[in-house]
């Protein structure tokens, strides 16, 4: 999904904040060694051209919130680009240790981290490859991980602002960390895959930290009460889950030309989702259980596998739940007890539209 | 090492502040399902039972510091205690990381964290139990890495002092992992094992967070100049160095019993230290090299392998440096030129000996 509801120059700000973070720390890393710098400059390759969904959204709600640009603001227009970027750090860092977690060398058809690390080496040989990768992968999301709270610890403002803050900092990560624990727990069969948990789940480990976390920092950042807090949390909550449902619904029933994941990808890696979880429930289970989460996967599979899974109404289910999700947002957007200003609601109804339409 | 410097109740108030933060995120994990409150409470169980040399180090230095226990303090009692449980706590998670990426499943002859969350799951195969024990250990040291920061960036101090604090621990997080990234690229064969290679990297890896760390924030929470810093950074440093390189002696010619590890388990990890570099430079090489990082090693392997390290005088050259390093350290201390009071020396002094003469 392309967001260009907000300048563009901001986005341009956002993207140099967090390359400078990076910079910073290749420029830091001469004092050790030169593996530990090639460590920081593939780090800051890889995390180059990002859709920037996160720190957008924080930003294009905090300028909403605030509605007069000339308000007082709590922060300073830098502070605010400052949490922002490190929002956006913390989403590359969650990917880097998903990816260890998954074992996964890829992401979005380019060689990840591990998959940089590990080309480099061609020198050695095929298992210390991988175990360099990998451990350049765990370290680098340590010091990432680190980064964010040094840029949230810092935030220049007063002492509620920033506990507010960690506070949210410390949820987010919590939620997240839990959702992928049982993510990891549906694929690795440790729990029962049931339609509510994989909801739960997923709810947890993107829809907290992709819309809830960065509409709830725009709250803070604009010096707003609890309130305003708690009501967006509802609708980030909500649009969170129908954009997941949405990712689902497209790796299966998508066109791979506009989402740009690898075709099938879900069904190949077995991947826990509401479809899923709604066709084991029925008779066509039986003709999907046999080559689902098969790693030679062919096209041909994966779409006898969407045709069942169309015929036997998961599809219908899954869409049903968006459109569901999608209703109590914009429900929620327009609740008047909620206290929210014309301009929020508006970018938050314009945010649901997107979501609702959205292709890729 | 058995430190008996400070007063036993500081010891169990330490202690007592570490179950703490265990604790209250077992309550909130309750949130999260039954499989994410089981990880809480295993790594609370696995956490127990340490020997606090850290934090203990952090409050001895700080109390010798401040000379007269009635001068004012910048941070209050509870806040010492609290950084120095967040110490511990960084110790925790560095071994997680450090567990995950040597693919260990034990400590101290006991399961780590990633052996019980594996044994408790004997209903899975067992790569996906292994798996399971893997991503809990990934998880949990990004929790506990996390509530390190939380914890440091709410101190109650002013802001001069949370900043110093702040600068520390990012400094002691980018020594530790850039240690650990050139311990791996050793074992993995991915950069020269050459000895000054080596000294700076176990320097990084052990001696920063274990030494100079705890000194430092002790000097900082007494609200001392950056020059107090820079003279116990100094001493740290040299015994911090001094420590490791008697653990590496340790394990080869120690007593096992005495020393609780594994009799030879460096030999037979093929652990890079400055005993084998020095090894690799003589004739004895030839006869150590074919049962080096042998996992089958027997205990006559390793005993026919301290027997070379002995007769080429790698063990006399690493027992020199122990000295050189000890001396320094007593030199630094000694310095008339260094900002420290007469007690601060004298519990320096006191550490020294005290690793001087350690057998275990």
């Amino acid at each position: 999904m392309t967001t260009t509801l907000i300048r563009e120059d901001l986005h341009a700000q956002i993207e140099s904040r967090v390359q400078r973070v990076f910079d910073d720390h290749v420029t830091r890393s001469a004092a050790y060694g030169t593996e530990y710098t090639a460590l920081w400059r593939a780090s800051a390759e890889s995390a180059r051209g990002g859709k920037l969904l996160r720190p957008r959204l924080l930003i294009e709600m905090h300028a909403a919130l605030l509605g007069d640009p000339g308000a007082p603001a709590t922060l300073c227009a830098d502070a605010i680009v400052e949490i922002a970027a490190a929002v956006e750090i913390l989403h590359y860092a969650f990917l880097l240790h998903d990816d260890v977690i998954d074992g996964d060398v890829h992401r979005r058809g380019r060689p990840n981290l591990i998959g940089l690390l590990r080309d480099a080496r061609p020198d050695l040989d095929a298992k210390a490859a991988q175990h360099w990768g990998t451990t350049g992968a765990i370290l680098m999301g340590d010091l990432l991980l680190s980064t964010v709270h040094q840029m949230f610890a810092r935030v220049d403002s007063d002492r509620t602002t920033r506990n507010r803050l960690l506070d949210l900092l410390d949820h987010t990560i919590t939620e997240t960390v839990a959702g992928e624990y049982a993510d990891v727990a549906l694929s690795d069969h440790a729990i029962t895959p049931d339609l509510q948990t994989i909801l739960t789940m997923t709810a947890q480990k993107t829809a907290t930290y992709t819309f809830e976390f960065p509409l709830r920092v725009a709250a803070v950042v604009a010096g707003l009460p609890a309130e305003t807090e708690a009501a967006l949390a509802v609708v980030g909550q909500h649009l969170g889950a129908a954009f997941q449902l949405q990712d689902d619904a497209l790796s299966v029933f998508g066109d791979a030309a506009e989402h740009g994941k690898e075709a099938y990808s879900d069904l190949r890696e077995g991947k826990e989702t509401a479809l899923i979880a709604y066709a084991r429930l029925t008779g066509a289970w039986n003709s999907i259980q046999p080559r689902f989460g098969d790693p030679d996967l062919t096209p041909q599979d994966g779409a006898a596998i969407r045709d069942h899974l169309r015929r036997c109404g998961a599809e219908s289910y899954v869409r049903h739940l968006i459109d569901e999700r999608i209703a109590a947002a914009r429900s929620a957007i327009a609740d008047e007890a909620a206290p929210l200003p014309a301009a929020a609601r508006e970018t938050l109804l314009t945010l649901a539209d997107r979501i609702e339409g959205r292709l890729s």
